[in-house]
């Protein structure tokens, strides 16, 4: 005998099915949901419906957006000459928290990764090209994670777009501000040094 | 500009409305929402209803349960004439997983906390005395968090029920199982020493 119910334990197995929510923390969450009253339970229950039926990508940038066009992208006081391209929607929400950048952006929805089988196809690089043969374009950021694959992503669309007489220009590496130098690995301290700049 | 859409950002929100989960986890579970298909969101819905709407109170031992009997409380082969009182259903759990405990239980949904205005009134020790009265229970054991107020229930239970002739116990403190002498704070260690055991 588990001690408990079905209904929670099925509660539970659901929480638990979302990323980075083991077990213990779910049946947590859904012991938590039983001292919830009704109204807060249905306005979970439309908050989830809300997002998934309502959010779409973007037709230009294909972040995610409530609207055909996303607010940045219907936005005309932003820079439509640069482009960030990044990985995840999710990175978006980062620069526009740090408010200095007024360009656009790009979301490829992925990496190119062909460890998990994961080829240019399957990222929306055909719609970066279709924004770029537009013409208006001066520059594209490439603002993909500093690991292996967005390294490579970044490598591969670089040679991609150069033919296109675009800047194509990547995010600086360094030693993030605030850190200590003691726990840099090598690589990051090793471009450090290399992209030192005179003060 | 958040590069956030509102339904992403209310989802978010109710996420982060749930225990121990912050806003930047919040912001990964509503992005990992518009990952899943249509059927998995319908699942998810439809299990947060369910076990808000399915599930209830044990009508003898107020442990959470789906019919008006749990499953432990309708169990013959249990012992009915010895009873756990716990804080809260989660910790049936726990007895059930260690699998040693064959009796029943009793939930009072809460610990006496003067600090934050919870009186004996508002747990369900009424149903507890009603049971007793009954008869047929010989051994209540206080099963109470080792905390403050776990401790003080647990002595206002046992004054409260003695006169009716029942054995009242308590759990034992001491070393866990496994732990590290050197980290055992002193109250912990006193108690253990003063109920040490013959081997």
């Amino acid at each position: 005998m588990t001690g408990i119910p079905l209904p929670l334990l099925r509660l539970s197995e659901q929480f638990a099915a979302l990323p980075g929510i083991g077990m213990k923390t779910a049946q947590r969450l859904a012991y938590h949901v039983l001292t919830m009253n009704e109204e807060q339970v249905e306005a979970f229950r439309e908050a989830l419906l809300d997002a998934h039926q309502n959010i779409h990508n973007c037709k230009v940038c294909q972040a995610f957006s409530e609207t055909e066009l996303c607010e940045i992208c219907a936005d005309e006081e932003r820079d439509h000459s640069t482009i960030c391209v990044v990985e995840s929607p999710k990175d978006i929400a980062a620069f526009e928290r740090m408010g200095e950048y007024h360009g656009v952006y790009h979301v490829l929805h992925g990496l190119i990764s062909p460890m998990n089988g994961i080829g240019p196809d399957q990222l929306y690089i055909k719609e970066l090209l279709a924004r770029l043969q537009q013409g208006g374009v001066e520059e594209v950021i490439m603002c993909t994670n500093p690991t292996v694959e967005g390294e490579a992503t970044a490598i591969y669309l670089s040679r991609l777009l150069k033919p296109l007489g675009v800047t194509v220009t990547r995010l600086a590496y360094g030693v993030p501000v605030g850190s200590d130098l003691e726990y840099a690995d090598d690589v990051t301290l090793g471009k450090a040094l290399q992209n030192r700049n005179e003060i």
